[in-house]
Order: C-alpha cells, then structure tokens, then sequence
C-alpha cells in the first residue's frame, strides 16, 4: 500500500506536469482550472485540495526551474575539474535540461510579467544567483590561462547562457540529434573562444 | 499643410508603436483596444479607422519585425565583403536591432500563440528564408577557407541567432555599453569558432 503523503505527493507533481503542459500550450492566461482539471484527469476541488489558485500553480514552477537550476550549477561547479571542463558542464547540463523541459521552460521565459510582485523579484536574484555561478568559472578559467575573452566575463556569459536557453524554441524530439549530442556540438562552439581550437 | 495620406500613414505608425509598447508591458491577450486608445491618445474609433482589430496590430507587428529583418539580411549578404565579414555584419545588425526594438522583439517571440494558423504559417517560413541566409553565409566562410566548425552550419546558426536574439532578454538602455559595443564584442564571440582567434 502506498502511504497516503507519498500519493499526495505524486498528485502534486502530476498536477505540476500537467500545469507546464497546458500553459505551454494555451498560454498562461487563457487557461482555467477547469481546463487543468480535466487535463490531469481530476475533478476540479481535488485540485484545489493541492494548489490554492492557478497562480499557485505557477509560482511552483517557476520555483521548480529555478531551485533544479540552481542545485545543478552549485553541484557541477563544486566538482574538482579544471574551470574550462566545468563550464562545459554547465552548459551541457543546461542545454540537455532544456530539451528535456521544453514546456516547463516556454512557460518560464514567457509568463514572467505574470508572477506576483514579490515572486518576480524573487526570481530576478535567483537568476542572478544562477549567472553569477557561470560568471564565476569563467573568471576561474581565464586566471588558470584560458584565452583572453573580447569581451567581459559577464557579457560572455550572458550569450552562452543566450543560445542555451534559445534552445526551447526550437528543439525538435523528432529531429536526427539527440539532446546530449546537441548540447557538445553547441558547447563546442560557445566555449570555442576561451579554448582557441575547435576540440 | 501635411498631405492627409502622410497624416494618415503616420497616425498607422503612431498606433503600431504605441500597441509594440503597451502589449509588451501588459501582454497581448491582456491588453484591450480602450488601453490602446487611452495610451495613444486618440479615440478608440479613430484606432479602429486604421486597424479592424487588435489581431491585425499584431499582425502588422510581426510583419515589420520579418520584413525589416528579411530586408536587412538580403542587403548585407549581397555586399561585396568576405563572408566572414558579411555575418559579422549580420550578427551586428541582429544585435543592435534587438536592442533597439526591444518591446516589439518581447511581442515577436512571446506572442506567436495568438497569431491566426495561416499568420503563424507564413511567420514559420519567413523565419526559415532569414536563418537560410545565414546558413548560405556561413558555408560560404567555410568554403572560403574558414576554420571548420564543431557542428553543422545551421546549429551554428542556431547558436548564434540564440545568443543574438536572447538580448531582447538583458539589455538595459541605462546600462554602460552602446548597442554597437555589446554587438561587436558578442560579434568576436560568436564568430570565434570559425575565425580562431580572438581578434
């Protein structure tokens, strides 16, 4: 027998998959619980029993992107490689990450001017957070001799981050590469002017 | 005495900034035609006189942003420049667009769920006609003795495009670099894998 947190803790997560699925694709305003209710299969009170509003909803995962973005970066980074191997890493791991969660992510890049105040803000440091991590490295890496950038570590990090994060416009599961196989080709290419060869 | 087809030509284009502003702030679906009216300052049959409905500003909006960067990118790309130069050139272009037009760049890449299918459609491959001159540019380099790259010519164009677009994202008129310097210095990132050095 399931114990009965461990199957409302399911229900969440059910209701949260649903959630991205659906507000990916009608968008966030035009969606109704009534919508979400008959989406995850569920009568529309059961859903209210796990999340007090759409908004709820929402602010979840947004947290949900954020908390597993930021966990991953401060695990890769804390590993003992050389700064350049990490920041492959990172990006890999973004890159892949973002094939994976294409809905969850379309929602995460366009839905912000939805979140309530305090969560915007919120999310604002977070990803702050998130980019000081690749900020970091980057500097690790030109101090343990990589070659020196044209332009500012921040500046750099901001158009890898750029064409990782593009990645969820137009990933294509259908398509002849796999995420992984992607995402060193693209690591290749962004990492290419801290490297000088193409390796 | 303005000619009232001038007049009329710039009231479309008054109404067609004024829409890029206020849905880029409020979103699309969330913005009526009376916020319009009331932000351009004019009555709402007035908007109406010019366009039959929000749908079409939206419409109209996209149009500019394909056509002008369709145009743009015919233009530089049948210069007479190397290839490596004509997609810095290209690169700098996109860039400085993008933080130029940033309010109508959040629209075009946020709101193509509200766009009619055949509107939608025609966006799609409007899209593929303007990465495909990129894509032609970059063999060109690659045929003209460019280093090779680490992947296909268009997940390069991808990254690219990526990093270039995502800068509707960050950039911040208050912030201490022009929209040429941040174009440039990104220009010698991204262009660093076929060029090998950072020059």
């Amino acid at each position: 027998m399931v114990a009965p947190e461990v199957r409302a803790a399911a229900r969440r997560e059910h209701v949260l998959a649903v959630a991205a699925e659906v507000f990916s694709e009608k968008g966030y305003r035009a969606t109704s619980m009534h919508d979400l209710a008959h989406a995850a299969d569920m009568r529309k009170p059961t859903i209210y029993h796990y999340f007090a509003s759409k908004e709820e909803l929402l602010i979840r995962l947004y947290e949900t992107v954020m908390d597993s973005s930021v966990q991953s970066a401060q695990l890769i980074s804390s590993s003992d490689l050389a700064p350049l191997d990490i920041l492959r890493e990172l990006v890999v791991h973004r890159i892949v990450y973002t094939c994976e969660h294409r809905d969850l992510l379309r929602i995460f890049f366009e839905e912000e001017a939805e979140l309530p105040r305090e969560h915007a803000q919120r999310l604002v440091e977070r990803r702050r957070e998130y980019e000081e991590i690749f900020v970091r490295v980057v500097k690790d890496a030109l101090a343990a001799g990589a070659r020196p950038l044209p332009t500012s570590p921040k500046l750099y990090v901001y158009s890898l981050l750029g064409a990782s994060n593009w990645v969820y416009k137009w990933y294509d599961q259908a398509g002849p590469k796999t995420p992984v196989e992607i995402a060193n080709e693209m690591a290749d290419v962004l990492l290419s002017p801290l490297v000088g060869q193409n390796a």
